[in-house]
């Protein structure tokens, strides 16, 4: 279930937020992954956008999106089809390596807009960014070709372990500071920055420098973000609704029909419980749902079940056959394994993996 | 990546385990949910499936299957799903409770069998053995109405947590105990017993007073299954292949698209390495697959990366615009995420949920 009203005061508050410091906005669609939900974006005047595959640039081109930026480093064995969609839409890419530069010089003759992916701490893709050799040689190869060298991309990935609002600042500050020094030794090629998990974006109020903001989550949220700090439970708006088939008055918990196949298996290590949960029990309410229950959560997943464990108030109060809502632990994936939401008012909306599958 | 002929060595070795120990081999298809692998299936003999909900039920209906057990408690919001389906195939059900019961004997006027699933110690669903009265009541219920009590169904899940041949054969024998206490005590009810875990009917060779085994994971195995001994790593018969977009030399690794989304985020704990891995990378060959690469791993995943931990060998050996194969922590839910397959020749294998997703 997606809770629009609540996504749009997500998308409302982010936009203000860009437009207050003067960056732009450009939303990572890897978490709604919908061409309806993208409309809620383009009603705050947001018109370029950030997504995770070809494949998925390519579903938002059809939709009538026509500045897009591919945030994952670019897969020489696609080529056909980047050329394919580079002739469609502004497109901008991300490179990490020599290699995929002399591909996009020598296979794609449309203008192209690139980005040197940057690697601030969060260890997965991205370039070191005290390599300035292979960085300057990057930059030097695209300044001659018929391509743009746009800048940096840097996405703090490394924020997800934070859990205070000081903690994603230390780790912001820190990431920034490699790129400031990137920009002042690389200042001759004017570069630009883009960054942006939700986290950062979603706690830091100055982004000096910086040209653009990606980040997706945020539009969702979920009880990472709540428990990083990043927003409140009531800004979460998914929630999985599951019915309830079993009761086990021992153990005072709830099988439901909600397993990993329909959260995903992400958890999320619970410092009071002291353990791995995997969701939050909601009440479902005539027009959304309720505060999480108080001391109750997700134990267990397997395929296709559920193992909620309730307090004994909770547990008295709801009966097989019941549907309850869970909140989830990542929204994104919630959203991807589900592959489709319904509205508030039962009006099924679309996941571009629906249409990856069929 | 499906290994046809890894995948039907897989069944055929089962089937032909059940018949030597004569019981029915009663398949689980939530693993594969794949109208086209269930054909292998059905040409080693197997008449009768076990799914996991009421719509993979009627997905394998639709393809000719006439005899299907749906292993999951009886979620009665589905009443009238169930009883459509109960017109058109032999249905058998789970129930853990009277309440489910009294929903089947009031709405479903078609003849149904009818399991009461026991919770032997996985702590997911089931009614607790010991629990006479109330099995007693759901029994007396059930035989003086319109539906047939088939007798015991549970799942073993507590297996997976074993690690040897040795602790799944005290799991199972210390399972097998308590539904052996409840047939005794039941015995006027002549029930019988379905069980069922991977693990179980891989390795233990004599299932004495055993009516259908249900385990579903054997057809692809995975490397949870290697780590608890159940099978070798020749035995899995799928691997996700990953292109590579990137890599790192100062940390020995590959950054590959392939991420939570089309491996899914089940971790596995390896002993050696100590700490949580995500798959192990093989080399893609022309028939296949080769072993996986010894010392390395997949290291961890987000949405959309994958990123895989290398000896320095491998890493030299492998290039950005190469495809690799990575073995899944556990197929089921890689299958689940990736909703199809490609065989060996390249041709599309059908998957449900890509029909559930559309």
């Amino acid at each position: 279930m997606v809770n629009e009203v609540i996504a749009r005061r997500n998308i409302k508050r982010m936009a203000a937020k860009a437009r207050k410091n003067n960056v732009e906005l450009t939303p990572h669609f890897k978490t709604h992954q919908s061409k309806h939900i993208s409309g809620w974006f383009k009603d705050e005047g947001i018109k370029s956008i950030t997504v995770s595959s070809v494949s998925m640039a390519g579903y938002f081109a059809d939709n009538g999106w026509q500045q897009i930026t591919i945030a994952f480093p670019v897969n020489i064995l696609e080529i056909k089809k980047i050329a394919i969609l580079a002739a469609k839409v502004q497109l901008t890419l991300l490179v990490t390596s020599r290699e995929q530069i002399n591909v996009l010089l020598r296979e794609i003759e449309v203008y192209l807009r690139i980005l040197i992916e940057i690697d601030c701490g969060s260890n997965r893709s991205g370039v070191d960014p005290d390599n300035s050799n292979l960085i300057g040689e990057m930059i030097t190869q695209l300044s001659n070709s018929q391509h743009h060298f746009k800048g940096f991309y840097s996405h703090f990935g490394h924020t997800y372990s934070a859990r205070s609002n000081k903690e994603v600042e230390q780790t912001y500050t820190s990431s920034k500071n490699l790129l400031d020094d990137l920009m002042h030794r690389h200042a001759y090629a004017q570069p630009t920055l883009s960054i942006g998990d939700t986290p950062s974006c979603s706690l830091i109020s100055n982004f000096t420098d910086v040209k653009s903001i990606h980040a997706g989550n945020f539009v969702f949220y979920d009880l990472t973000q709540v428990a990083i700090g990043s927003c409140k439970e009531e800004d979460i708006a998914i929630a999985l609704a599951c019915p309830v088939v079993s009761k086990n008055e021992n153990r005072s918990e709830l099988i439901v029909y909600g397993g990993g196949v329909h959260l995903s298996k992400e958890s999320l290590f619970d410092r009071e419980l002291e353990q791995d949960i995997y969701g939050r029990p909601v009440l479902l309410t005539d027009n959304g749902w309720s505060a999480s229950l108080p001391g109750c959560f997700v134990h267990s997943l397997s395929q296709e079940h559920g193992v909620v464990r309730l307090t004994k108030e909770a547990f008295d109060s709801i009966h097989v056959g019941d549907l309850i809502g869970i909140l989830p632990i990542h929204s994104c994936m919630t959203a991807d394994v589900m592959c489709g939401y319904v509205d508030l008012a039962g009006k099924n909306v679309d996941h571009f993996k629906a249409q990856w599958a069929s």
